[in-house]
């Protein structure tokens, strides 16, 4: 029996995105090119241009995936935890373990920021689909009067940071263990959020 | 009269660290040689070799005396605020403004993390610099009985983690205009600074 059109799509986006991401990690980013990620998914180069564009957009779909892993990750913790001060903390730790079950993905984050305006534009998108999910949660918190009227934006930016830097530090420099890494996420958090909760 | 030896030693070396600046900011660290460096200073390549070894001694000297001018801004904010919650908040103030004022330095260092060994060890110890710095204002609020005892590095780490992340906002990404970014820096640490003052 032949496999449905849709299946066969869904499998060979997911080759070509898991053999870029093989790449990446192995060569660099930039000493990657097209035409080995081709070569390596066993594919014609139609097929590759069936799904992407370039290999910019090889690196932006493989982010926005990312970011809705762990947004769904986040949504899946909020049904087994309703306490919001708990929620902001512990969401923290979902957070950094699917950077850490990523590794080489979260490699390749860490380290092609900065180097072209392009890139610039595909972590942008990753990051401010993480920045407007934090500002949701801290604003829901505040309309429940959990938190204090604090300005969202700077709190929601600076979450973000601090995972990018401790995730920098463990996958980039391996200057700390990942364990290291996941522990003072959480307890910046702790620090952070009892200075966001309502103590009225 | 002669010019005294020190003293020429001293503006050759300037002069140098000043091209350098201006070189890696026009056309990229990576794209800029040694040789341009030196034909733009107007020295022979001898006198680049007696103050620096290669490309990567010069990022290395402009960050450490660029952590040295960070470091010496707070010390001289100190002698004017002894409120420790001030000071912990305000000198953030102080740090974003000199990023502000040396666009050029804080540009290259937003820009080159994470491309090679040899940069990320240039950086590492900028920063380091930085954070043992943090880590040793917190420690003295915590002695003095002002701020809780919690786990220092983690908000040593994330102090620097939002400065840089904002930064990058403003200078590489120009999504944040400078002020935006100052105010944000100071928001963040207000919240932050809450979860860590005592109130016992």
């Amino acid at each position: 029996m032949p496999i449905p059109k849709l299946r066969q799509n869904k499998e060979r986006r997911q080759r070509l995105l898991e053999c870029a991401i093989d790449l990446f990690s192995e060569k660099g980013y930039f000493n990657t090119s097209v035409r080995e990620i081709i070569v390596k998914s066993g594919f014609g180069t139609g097929t590759f241009y069936n799904y992407f564009c370039d290999k910019e957009d090889i690196l932006k779909t493989l982010l926005e995936e990312f970011a809705d892993q762990i947004i769904s990750g986040h949504s899946t913790y909020y049904t087994t935890e309703k306490d919001l001060y708990k929620r902001f903390v512990e969401t923290k730790r979902v957070t950094m373990e699917i950077f850490a079950q990523n590794e080489k993905l979260s490699e390749i984050y860490s380290r092609v920021a900065g180097t072209s305006e392009a890139i610039d534009n595909c972590l942008k998108q990753f990051e401010d689909k993480l920045i407007e999910f934090y500002t949701r949660n801290i604003e829901y918190g505040i309309n429940k009067g959990a938190f204090t009227n604090v300005s969202v934006p700077p709190i929601a930016n600076a979450i973000l940071a601090v995972e990018k830097f401790l995730l920098y530090k463990w996958v980039v420099l391996k200057d700390i263990t990942k364990e290291e890494m996941v522990e003072m996420v959480i307890s910046f958090h702790e620090t952070l959020a009892k200075g966001l909760v309502n103590n009225k």
